[in-house]
């Protein structure tokens, strides 16, 4: 969930200032018209990690704007007036109306939040006020609010950091409470309960927007650019709001960093290492599926990538030394006649293993939100609510105890161009290479935006994706094989 | 929930007879277009009480319908294969694809209801239930699904009628079986939860129809005649089905037999008796609202009614012994512009009273599916989605203890009649009365058929309506005192 803001996102001091001047400009015209038509209201969520740079960006944001016309919320401590009624009753008295824009720091996420990592509540508690909480969403989105739920995160090392720097800043450590440091220390926790929140709580018509924060000139601009892109397309949507009307857009990464890119795919290894790690891997798979705890589980693995990415090959390593009666591989290519006349998911539900089988998926549910998303064959309400369907059904496949392993093998354009070729130039690979692949390779930028928003909307801790650096196969066959292994063993221990 | 269910609604056999050759014929034509345009599957839920004529109405639905477009699912003992996957796997491979209808028999809601009646669960892992039933259901309406589900209902009495007449019955004793007898004793239970359980997932888009199950024509009719009705309103609507397309019409009850007809609107109280009862009651309630125990709680009371069925009257007798410290009055009349810019519900958020204090809403937030609906001052789907948003709302209300008690005033049309002249023809109350409210009386009917619903929907355990017989106001008057002391008593108790 927080894979993409943790890469090192950053922009420079003078391509910055050059942004807001028009970010700026724009902003102010967005919220002018949005008064002009005071058509509906705009409510901005900030959560996150302390010293992510929440306070700095609220404040950026109301220099940027016109005061006027947006409040800051913040809800610390409740007043008296407040704790005499029903704890939604502060979140609604403040509001914003139509035409405006309301910032509500310290909302109802943060106080759930807070409650579970101090063990105030547990998980059943948890699922209520999460539950609670899109059902309010729904009813603002659907009285026609326009939500933005902005999650500033940092690595743990970044905080680290960060907190040292203010440590020894004499001007600036006044900015470290108490508080700060025991976020330090619950950051584990925090992080764990706010992916559980965030996967539930990011729905189509009200989705998180996960910002790094380290960066202060990024963080900014990312915030700024998002409001303004979701501001412009809700202004043009004329008459009355309809339910998602306001499902607001996915914002590309501005300094063009992208999780993709920040992968070493120069990562090798020898033929040697290669043999004798294959093997060890491949017995210690063959034993773990036939070890007496697995009989509780079942294993699924989804392997997506770059046209030409290995894929094929890497599944036949992995089932190389199993038994054929315990696993089974489905290619998933266009659906059939039977499958289009069922929802999306159920072409997927059909193929789930029982107790002690494995299966393996080779291209998977996520063809939705990567080919159908790129290639324009389902409408953007689909997909945009798709992440929160695909995340339902792989926590339904987490209680049962069935292992889920997410393999996405990238390959970068040159080594995707030379596999292409030896395709073509060798007789028994030719079936394998077609024009629509050449033709799939125009889209590039568009697959790595859609598996940025992938990864970051769907990877989870119950469902981690695994970024696969597969411009060497033989590396990248021994990755997929261990994290299999690992995922088995990590599962056999906490059942 | 069940009120209109325990009326005793009946249509003899003739009308029966007369009405079901038209209605298989009509049904037979919407399943086949159903197939020709085979753009949504239909998926049909049935639930409810033993003995309330589910399995009898599947099997004339059965007959009815064209067998090889309709599927019956019974869920019952799960087979080896569906235990070694999720839960959901066993619904989802039995879901009938588009042009298609599936009625599902033991479905989710049967399980996590047997599952709460029996103690295997608590309520906590019940709201977890629903919660995964919402999304599930809601997934399959944004993928073009229409769902039905049904809840065939007996009230207490009328289920030990029913099971003493199968046991007298030598031909049909069989039919009971040790289950039917449990669910007599665990009736009350099974009422319990399944109102929580209807009160969350009755949404918009999937509502519940309840149905009362003693009289066999009555109810095969008004499920047929609500599934033809649905069916031919989704077959309407062309182009893609976009997520609640399907909000299934209500239904106008077929035997003309409505909840407010039930009442027995000739109660009366004699002068001697009101006074001394009202002056009890005032009495008590100044006292109640003094008690330490009213410290911890906050009473809220709706009144609606008829026009001139003498709310405002009532209202002052309500007050007539209490502190104007402790209490307020908030009529509520068209929305402010402040109010106009806000969500539906914000308007009666404001008025929540603190803890110790009291608040009478003259006329309320189901403004929206009584005036709002009847004069449609907003859309269907809007006014379909607020009973939701309203059990969500005074769930909110319950939870912080505050005491909600709902006062549905009614009269009669010769009464309202009498009323309207008398003000008319006495100067000081001549204010009262307005053209419009002639005009109103033209909409009785639909009226009587928006408060039906409202009851059905929005009447509940922890917010019940009380419907008040108000012919008579001095009758009335006391009715509406006694409720409201009765119901802080029994808050004090539960606390």
């Amino acid at each position: 969930m927080f894979e993409s803001a943790e890469i090192g996102h950053a922009i420079d001091k003078e391509s910055y200032e050059k942004a807001v001047i028009e970010l700026r400009e724009a902003l102010l015209e967005a919220q002018f018209e949005l008064k002009q038509q005071s058509r509906f209201p705009v409510l901005i969520l900030i959560n996150g990690i302390e010293g992510a740079g929440k306070g700095e960006t609220v404040k950026l944001l109301s220099e940027w704007m016109d005061p006027r016309l947006i409040h800051v919320e913040s809800f610390l401590t409740p007043t008296d007036e407040e704790l005499a009624r029903p704890a939604q009753w502060r979140f609604w008295r403040k509001l914003p109306p139509k035409g405006q824009i309301g910032i509500f720091f310290g909302n109802w996420y943060s106080q759930m939040l807070h409650a579970r990592v101090d063990g105030d509540i547990k998980d059943a508690r948890l699922d209520q006020l999460i539950d609670a909480t899109e059902r309010f969403e729904r009813m603002l989105c659907d009285e026609g609010a326009l939500i933005f739920k902005f999650w500033f995160h940092l690595s743990k090392k970044q905080l680290k950091n960060r907190l040292k720097e203010l440590e020894s800043d004499p001007q600036r450590s006044w900015q470290i409470n108490p508080l700060d440091w025991k976020q330090s220390e619950v950051y584990d926790r925090f992080v764990r309960f706010g992916e559980r929140v965030l996967r539930r709580t990011s729905r189509d018509y009200a989705p998180w927007y996960v910002i790094e924060g380290s960066d202060a000139n990024y963080r900014s601009l990312t915030v700024g650019r998002t409001l303004l892109e979701g501001l412009q397309a809700a202004l043009k949507l004329k008459g009355r709001p309809r339910p998602q009307p306001h499902a607001a857009p996915l914002v590309a990464s501005l300094d063009n960093r992208s999780l993709l890119d920040s992968l070493d795919l120069s990562l090798t290894l020898s033929k040697d290492d290669y043999k004798q790690q294959l093997a060890a891997e491949q017995q210690r798979l063959a034993l773990l599926v036939r070890d007496k705890r697995f009989r509780s589980h079942a294993l699924m693995a989804v392997f997506e990538g770059n046209d030409a990415a290995g894929k094929g090959g890497a599944i036949r390593r992995v089932t190389g030394s199993l038994d054929p009666r315990q696993y089974r591989t489905v290619p998933i290519a266009a659906p059939t006649e039977e499958e289009r006349a069922q929802p999306y998911l159920w072409r997927f539900w059909r193929h789930i293993p029982a107790r002690r089988q494995f299966t393996i998926f080779d291209r998977s549910w996520y063809g939705r939100v990567l080919v159908e998303r790129v290639e324009g064959f389902c409408t953007p309400a689909d997909w945009l609510r798709a992440y929160g369907e695909i995340n339902d059904f792989e926590e339904q496949l987490h209680d049962y105890k069935i292992v889920l392993v997410k393999f996405w093998l990238a390959i970068d354009k040159d080594e995707q161009a030379r596999r292409f070729k030896e395709r073509e130039e060798t007789a028994f690979k030719r079936y394998k290479i077609t024009d629509e692949d050449w033709r799939n390779r125009d889209k590039w930028e568009q697959y790595v935006d859609a598996v940025g928003d992938m990864v970051d909307r769907t990877s989870s801790e119950i469902a981690p994706w695994t970024l696969v650096e597969a411009n060497d196969k033989r590396y990248a066959r021994v990755k997929i094989l261990r994290t299999i292994n690992d995922a088995l063993e990590a599962a056999f221990k906490r059942s």
